[in-house]
This record gives structure tokens, sequence and C-alpha cells, in this order.
């Protein structure tokens, strides 16, 4: 099977079409959009995953009412209601309709394709920076002509669009020929290593391997690992990193081996207000997700099972965390804020 | 669905009835073995697993060749070769061949019945020894009224036959009204823990959960775990351990975190005359079993992965090793030669 690299959102001009990121890595289907009601539904069937990607897919939704003469403040109240916990919908939705209530109807959808492919050109760029300066701090470092990377979860173009965040510094180096070899880690219990981020690195040529989250100790013993990257879903005043489930054990396991362990992240992951990781809320999720497996039963009927579905990675176990603004290494709150705010 | 207790294997005068734990969780199939071709089979094919079981069931096989008039040293060695690496099969089977030529022919049925029944008692008794050790040693040291112990992988009564290991200090201290609860990690890619040791405590009414190894630092982080048990495959003279792959990730994190982490392994899975773990070799294996479950591909394909079997635990990370001759919590070399040597 040939796995072509194809963009998880296309806007053709008409319509928009998505790759059903349910159906991979076994599938490329490509499903198009023509209503708001299909772009709706695309959202909350997760046709489309990936915080940002969620954002840009709401925005392309606004563009659709337009295009199809709905009522645009209900339509965007709609829309913003179909992943609830995503918050970049809500932002990039909010930003349409002040769009609308600055402007009026005039020229509207004109200007809200502006927005969308803006929103997404920035994303992209920001998304290369992080990635060029991952690699700067490397040679800097650590330098070595070729770099073994490891990563977890899924932070590729599927999950970004244009581009990835921790993935995405992989991407870069493999393209700059710079890049021995990936790990990636399968990421259980819904296996988003597995499926997405091997698939990603198919589709790019990158030469990869997929390891267990058991084997962390084993892979950082017994390999040459330059640096460990991974994305983030929230980043507390002082560092601390909410990120999928592994992503705290793994940090430990790379302190032990002294293996440098970094975050990659969009300033829009910082939330400012919070002080420490133990703030932040984690989502235990359907126990199911640990006990089958594609709908079929591994554990005994009724046994329970424990499903977090993030951990919180002490900041003293991160080397660094790139967003867009430049590398935090002293988390100091003060310092955090003020790269954060770009000052 | 009702899971019931069933042994793994039993004599029954005539013939020895194993169960399938190929089919475990889900199914509980007794096989009836009445020749050393059966007998032979049901090792190569997995019917049984976990190395003192193999032995026991060459042993059976052995008694099964004097009821079937077969050549006994013929019978001996074939069925050595039905699992080559694992190392009791050899043991026992040389063990029985010791009492053919030791006594000929003339009552060798009833003496290899008698050595079979010893063994599994001794067994029985060295393993309810090591758990009461773990219990006394958590009483005096850790003392709570009801732990909350984690475990990895499968160390229970299915891969023992009378009793088990790490999983056996569990089920003793549940059977004594002293177990809170237990986690068992799901052991990916294999998932032992998921499929058997979850199977385990559903027949013994142990309350538990399983979680995903990738939620050691959130498990040990968020909820009050007293200890943690594991097995061994092999331990060298500095108390370094080979264990299930996700052991030694499990034992870092354990040590961030401050929680005790023991191994409880007989005599026998000392290896004296290896000076430290990085001599142990490592198996790696089939990477199907991490890109494929159940037969059905989760990754793309044509993915690779890295699938080591085990890792090795520095006794650095270890608290103390329970045998049945009791604990040992210094490491020095002539210490652990000492205590597993019973002087």
């Amino acid at each position: 099977m040939k796995y072509e690299k194809k963009a998880p959102l296309i806007w053709n001009g008409r319509s928009l079409e998505l790759l059903d990121q349910r159906l991979l890595p076994h599938q490329q289907v490509v499903v198009n959009v023509t209503t708001v009601k299909e772009c709706y539904d695309a959202i909350r069937d997760m046709v489309v995953r990936g915080a940002p990607l969620i954002g840009f897919t709401g925005i392309w939704g606004a563009v659709l009412s337009c295009i199809n003469n709905g009522n645009f403040e209900e339509d965007i109240a709609y829309l913003k209601e179909a992943r609830p916990t995503a918050i970049n919908l809500v932002y990039e939705l909010d930003r349409c309709l002040g769009i609308f209530r600055t402007n009026g109807p005039e020229g509207l959808k004109e200007k809200i394709i502006d927005f969308a492919n803006e929103q997404m050109a920035k994303l992209g760029r920001d998304n290369q920076k992080m990635a060029d300066l991952a690699l700067e701090f490397m040679d800097k470092n650590y330098h070595s002509e070729n770099y073994t990377f490891l990563t977890i979860c899924n932070t590729g173009y599927l999950a970004c669009g244009p581009m990835g965040t921790a993935l995405g510094v992989i991407s870069n180096a493999n393209s700059k020929n710079r890049l021995a070899k990936a790990y990636a880690t399968e990421t259980r219990p819904y296996l988003q290593g597995s499926r997405l981020t091997a698939y990603e690195m198919m589709t790019e040529e990158i030469p990869f391997e997929i390891i267990v989250e058991g084997a962390f100790s084993y892979l950082l013993k017994t390999r040459k690992i330059d640096a460990i990257f991974a994305g983030a879903d929230r980043i507390a005043r002082n560092g601390d990193t909410a990120n999928k489930i592994g992503t705290s054990t793994l940090a430990i396991v790379a302190k032990e081996y002294g293996v440098p362990f970094f975050i990659v992240a969009p300033t829009s992951s910082f939330d400012l207000q919070i002080a420490h990781g133990d703030q932040i809320p984690i989502e235990l999720r359907d126990e199911k997700e640990i006990t089958h497996i594609s709908g079929q039963a591994i554990a005994p009927i009724g046994a329970r099972a424990l499903n977090p579905s993030f951990d919180v990675t002490s900041s003293k176990h991160i080397t660094g965390i790139f967003c867009e603004n430049g590398v935090i290494t002293d988390f100091d709150p003060e310092n955090v804020r003020r790269i954060v705010q770009g000052e």
C-alpha cells in the first residue's frame, strides 16, 4: 500500500475537502463538505481532529454559511457547539463573528476567506519557526550530523493543518537531511502514534520505528536518542505541561538517562492563569479504550480500567519549551510570561 | 460472564488436564492430554505458558511415557525440544532422567508421579513463603491496614501452577483481607496483564483496575500506591533484574515518586554467573506484536516497530528482592550469593 501525503483540509474554492482521519491509516478517504451542517458533523464526528485543525475547519464553516446564505450569527453559534472542549474552535469562530459585527455582511465571504488563509499561513510560519529554533538549539547544544529523535502521540500535519509541532521538528530535520531516524510511541490506549504519527511518517518518508510505552527505558538505555520532542495540551506559568498520557513517564525516564526532553507548542497553549500543573484538570476517559481494541474485548468482560487521557510533566523534567517566540529553558514564571507575551 | 478459578494443570490419575491459556480470558477450555505427543504439542503450541508450569507439564509428560510404555529416554529427549528456551523444562526432565538412570524402569511411574507432586508442592510452599515474607516486610516497614499494590505482566497461578510470585503477594494479601486494591498494567504488546492477570484477579475476586504503561507517572503521582511487585526472568549477581518490557520504566518512575519497588522470584531465577544486567541478552520479538492486534493491522502496512520483549531493571531502582530464602535489600554480590545459596 502506498501512503501518499494528503492535506487534512483543502478549500477548493467552493467546498471543503477533509481527509477522514477516522479511517487512517488503512483508508485515505476525502470527505467533501458543502454545508454548515456537514461542517458541524465533520467536527463532531471527528473526521478532523487536533485543536488547530478543528479551529480552521470552523472558519471554513463560516465561509460555507456565507456561500449558502445562512443566518451568520446562528451558524456561528451552532458550529461552536460541535466540540465544546476544543478551545480553538470557539476562539476562531468568535474572531469570525467579530469580522461580521465590525464590517457587516458586505464582502463578508471574502473577508472570512482571507482570515482563514491568514490563520493557516500564520500557524504554518509559526510551526516552521519552532522547528527551525529546535534544530538550531540542537546544533548549538548537542551537535550531531544526523539526529535520532523520539516523539509521543500525534502532533503532525494531521492535527495542525499546514505543519506539526513536535512532529514538525522531526519533519523539518528530515527535510534538511539531518534526521538519522525517528521513534514514535504507539500511544496507548487510543494508538495515535501507531495510527496517525506512523501514517504521517510513511507519507513523508521519514525513517522510523514504533515502540510501546513500556519500552522507554530499554530504548533510552540501548539506543542513541539525541532528544525527545512532545506537544502540549496546556502549559502552566511554571512550565508544567499537560500532554497525552505517557509524556510524564517518558520525561522521568529521559531525565534518568540524561536525554534532553523538549516540549514544542505555540504560545496559545500557555495558560498563564495557572500557577502549576497540579491545577490542570485531567480527563478520565472511557474504560473501553483500554479493555477493548477496535470493538473487540481484550480483557475479561467486566474488568475495570483507569484511563486518564493526559498527564502533567513537571517542568523539572523538561529541558526546554519551544514556542514561536523562542525557547524557554528558565521556568521562572516571570520569564515564562515575558517570552510567551513576546516582551 | 462468570470467571471461575480453574487450575492450569490437573493430573486426574490417568491424564493431564490443561487449561488452554491461548483462549483466555474469553473461553475457559480444558485440554485433555493422554500421550507424550499431545504433551509436546501442548507445550509447543502454548496451551501452557510460564516457566514453572512448562516444567511441571514436562514431568507429567514423563509420567505419560511410563503409562503408554514409551521409550523413556527417547520421550524425555523429545519433550525437551518442545520449547528450547524454557530452562525449567530441561531442568525438570533431566531430573526425571536421573530417576530413571538411578532406579531403572521398576516402579518408575510412581517415582515420577511422586517427583511431580513434590515439585509442585515445593513451588506452592516457596511461593507462599515469598508472599508471607513480602507482607511481613510491608507491615514492618510501611504499615497499612489495607494495601494498594501495582503489578506488571502476569506472574500468577496461570504461570506457576500452585500459586504465583508477584501476583502471589497480591493474592495472599487479598485472602488475608489486607488488600484495598490492585492495579495491573496491560503489558503491551502481548497484553498479558489485560488478558491473564485481569482474568486471574477476576477468578480470585481481587478488586483491581487495568492501566496502560504510559500511565505509570499519573498513577504513582495521583493514587496512593503502597508498593509495586514484579516478577523476574533472570537476576544477576548484583541484583539487576531482567523482566517483561516496561518493568525498568516502572521502577525508574517508582524511584522518582518514592514508591517501593520489589521483585518476587524464586532462587532458581538467579544467575550467579552473571555479574550485572548488561550481560543479560534481550530478545527482540516479532514487530507484528506491535503493528497488529489479534491479527488486525493497527499501524500502516509496512510500518516498522522495535519490539524488545524484556528490559533490565537496575538494582539501584529496586527496594528489595523476595525469594524463598528471604529478602535481599543489600545488593552486594557476596550478600546476594549468600542468601540465594541459603548460607
